[in-house]
């Protein structure tokens, strides 16, 4: 079974709007085991929905669209689709009806007359329910140059599309796959770079089942072992059996799996060895306590944080000296320090983390420049510090990103 | 002039990276003027990049590819498009050296001999040079079906593609482009869905030269007017009419244009205002600060945050009352004004703001349901408050992202 994406929506062709559904689908499809080998973008242009359509029948088995069921004008998916296979489209009353109860329910007096659209799909097709909003998606069965393919539509919204995927087409398909099962397995890294840690494990990439590929993103590596057998279990031995074998070789650098991250790793260790945290930010300015917050019931560990912007702020909430202030200045090891000890007095948490550096593009200085951030970590009756040099080529934003990602792997690594 | 994208890795069929990278060049497009109708996504598969080639070739002038130039064995951008129009690739001493120096000024002892590889490129075609990184591109005269046709590559790490974008295939481009240019404006709305804004102003998505477009995201609604005209005058003057007559019937809703964001309104606002802010943040963990001080320069207004996770904090850092937490709860009206007061007078700064709610999926209430939160504004001797419902359908980052977007669009309108 082979499949394919093709997302429709001009925003999509002017960059106003990022592809992440097309990530999503490709995610899920993997752990279904199905190949996916092309994915395309094309506009709400109906000539040219038909030629991306045309070239996806000829070589997929099945084909998911996203985008293109809104109720403006400008949204012609499941018109190009009809027009396609030169049938029309028909008004179902019993749909009208439900998207106008979705309008009322939200307190709105009547349904905009132009969500009626949303009411309209090729004759034959079944509606795929949409909880969330009123872009009903379809799927359709359909004869191409004799041979029987799948079409899903689903909105461009992601919350929509997800829902509508794992409810409907998820299930349709696992039904359908027979013969094989993907598994895979992902390795996760921080605090080395791509090609060096290629390096340690350069003969696996050569070998085909399982395979073993890299994938670098901002301060983070991901090795993907995946293996394709005629079950899970045996899939699973493959991929474990390689994986174990490169673990032994970059255990250093590795701190997790699959979807772990730093702030959820760091989660579960808080909670068993039952530690509270307090944070002082400055140059991250909330980014490091946003990512430990994005875990739910991080309300168990996290006590509070500061984000101390300002000379005023650091001596007023979490007593930095002015002495240490004026003698080293803001960004320093010193008061790294005082901030770490600051804020778990003050927090009266087990632990207390800072950070204070020069995220840029202004503020450097010769002896302080661009991309130079300080850390500390205080815990029992010790503080520890770290420096970091990140070189002023990086964005504020990926200064900001990477002294998070660096913090939280140390503290992970310093509590274990 | 028809460009097209084709984006070259696994790890975006397999949904582990988003494609970014696309979003970016189809914005650069627009602002040349150069049509793109198509953008393909494919693996590191030598046959199948041959396929998708072959296809853009034929109905393209110019291709941009991403991806693919890794020091890694699956990397095979080079390869492919040198083997597709049966050239062989050469290996470049010069390159080669300088590759091998930017891992001396890394600190490495040597170049891990796996980058070797990067210093090939096929032959005749030019490198484009890759200042941040060691994965060189190329722009590429070719002959197809007796046309001339252009390729440019770039690896897909965002910041090395841009930079290269930007050096060589943008400056290029620019030279080779006659005869039109376009024009856009995005006018940017929160507060409003995006079909109830579409029916103020439904008949300009009928129109033509300007085309008048939504695009809904996450709080925020575009409307994309865009014209086409022999010079950049002509095509804003098109714009600009139509844009002035959307505006007129849909002012309420209206925050800014283009790439303007909500916190670098207010920022704006802030300081040309001379005020000073700070905040108190719960359910919202450090985003709303992390939003603040995305604006480089925000320590000219931002006095402090604090981030009070717990009663214990709201009471020590901000005095919000005993009672108060007892008679109401942490998510409440009384609550919310306790904290924006207090934090205001703990930062001595001019306005205090703050957020408590329940973000969810944990942590819900029949009284006080996913969803809820209540925003507090002190300025001067006043305190305000709002309440939001945003319904326990939407994701924890949903809520945190809403709960960011109303506050501080709410502070924007107070200040104006």
């Amino acid at each position: 079974m082979q499949i394919e994406i093709i997302s429709i929506g001009t925003e999509l062709l002017m960059g106003e709007t990022i592809n992440t559904n097309a990530a999503f689908l490709a995610q899920e499809f993997q752990t279904l085991g199905i190949d996916s080998y092309f994915q395309t973008v094309v506009g709400d242009n109906e000539k040219r929905i038909h030629e991306v359509l045309n070239l996806a029948l000829s070589r997929s088995d099945a084909i998911i669209t996203t985008g293109g069921l809104g109720p403006t004008p400008d949204d012609l998916s499941h018109e190009s689709i009809a027009s396609f296979f030169k049938v029309k489209t028909e008004k179902d009353l019993k749909v009208l009806k439900s998207i106008k109860e979705k309008f009322k329910m939200r307190g709105y007096k009547r349904m905009p007359p132009m969500n009626e659209k949303q009411a309209y799909k090729p004759k034959d097709a079944i509606w795929i329910t949409n909880k969330l909003g009123t872009a009903n998606g379809i799927i359709w069965k359909v004869k191409y140059n004799n041979s029987e393919k799948i079409i899903f539509t689903f909105p461009g919204v992601p919350s929509e599309m997800k829902q509508m995927w794992s409810d409907t087409a998820k299930k349709y398909l696992e039904k359908k796959l027979s013969g094989f099962t993907i598994y895979s397995k992902i390795l996760k890294y921080t605090g080395i770079g791509e090609s060096a840690l290629a390096e340690k494990i350069k003969p696996y990439f050569n070998q085909k089942n399982p395979s073993v590929a890299p994938y670098a993103s901002l301060g983070e590596i991901k090795i993907r072992v995946a293996a394709k057998a005629k079950n899970k279990k045996e899939a699973k031995a493959l991929v474990e059996k390689t994986a174990k074998k490169i673990e032994l070789k970059t255990k250093k650098y590795l701190f997790g799996y699959n979807n772990d991250s730093l702030e959820g790793l760091l989660a579960k260790i808080l909670i068993s060895q039952k530690l509270t945290l307090s944070c002082a930010e400055s140059c991250t300015g909330g980014l490091l306590t946003k990512r430990l917050t994005d875990i739910s019931g991080s309300s168990k560990y996290l006590k509070m944080s500061v984000i101390t912007y300002s000379n005023e702020a650091k001596k007023d909430l979490i007593n930095v000296s002015e002495n240490t202030l004026e003698k080293y200045g803001a960004v320093s090891k010193q008061t790294a320090k005082e901030m770490a000890k600051g804020i778990k007095e003050k927090a009266n948490s087990n632990i207390g983390i800072s950070i204070t550096g020069v995220a840029g593009p202004d503020g450097g200085s010769k002896e302080k420049p661009v991309g130079l951030v300080y850390f500390g970590f205080a815990y029992k009756d010790k503080v520890k510090t770290e420096k970091k040099l990140f070189g002023d080529k990086l964005s504020r934003s990926a200064i900001r990103l990477l002294s998070t990602q660096f913090l939280l792997n140390w503290i992970r690594e310093e509590l274990t």
